[in-house]
């Protein structure tokens, strides 16, 4: 495991798992993802203690970061593995997550100016991170 | 119907049809929406045969187009309606459209600057023209 996907909620509709499925399968080491769920205050109380260690780039999902390509999370992926370290999402609640957790994020991605539902989200990272590997593997999956 | 969803090839997988249906069960007039499935060849022709009306507001999802925001989506929806035009959306194939079609349309709209696949498009559209309808109407379904 060396991309982990930290998200509030454990219950899920089927589609939702069914997409997720469709583009996990599909990686390999060291792309292959863990889905981490947890209470949306579990996730909040990562502000006053932070569980992540020196070895984990942590990208947090917010709407108030940064916009960047496919190409750019491909490179940010392969930058990460390059130094040996494991990666870790946060896909924060409905109502976003605290400053301190931003400020302690390594980096902070917005998807797309639109808000789409974090369930959704779920699917659209798996695929994101499936895309990077073919990407950064020089398949034919990705192409503009 | 006043909203009609033109996207390439028929068949899509399960997972795509239910997370499709999930949006599309909640909408109501004029938010209501058609899929319409065509054969790629079938959209490109559109370049030397357009097939829209001037009552139609057409938008075309293409990655060089314009970013917007969920409200901006809401207003553009809301203008269009007020205006009594429906609206149509063209998912163009993986390989975008040509010139003319872009020259055609009268909004073309880029989701984000990262690349998703076209079938998982449809459901991140069904998604957004919900949450246009619950913007206008003052639901809960959006927040920031």
């Amino acid at each position: 495991m060396m991309i982990k996907i930290i998200a509030g909620g454990k219950k899920s509709k089927d589609w939702i798992k069914e997409g997720q499925a469709e583009y996990e399968k599909r990686l390999k080491k060291p792309y292959d993802v863990h889905f981490d769920y947890y209470e949306d205050a579990k996730i909040a109380a990562f502000a006053s203690n932070w569980p992540f260690k020196a070895d984990e780039y942590v990208i947090l999902l917010d709407e108030r970061g940064q916009n960047i390509s496919s190409p750019e999370l491909a490179s940010r992926l392969e930058n990460a593995f390059n130094s040996s370290k494991k990666v870790v999402f946060i896909i924060g609640d409905a109502f976003g997550v605290s400053p301190e957790i931003r400020e302690k994020s390594d980096f902070i991605w917005s998807f797309s100016n639109l808000v789409f539902p974090h369930e959704l989200m779920r699917i659209m990272l798996t695929e994101q991170i499936y895309r990077a590997q073919e990407i950064n593997r020089g398949g034919k999956y990705h192409h503009v």
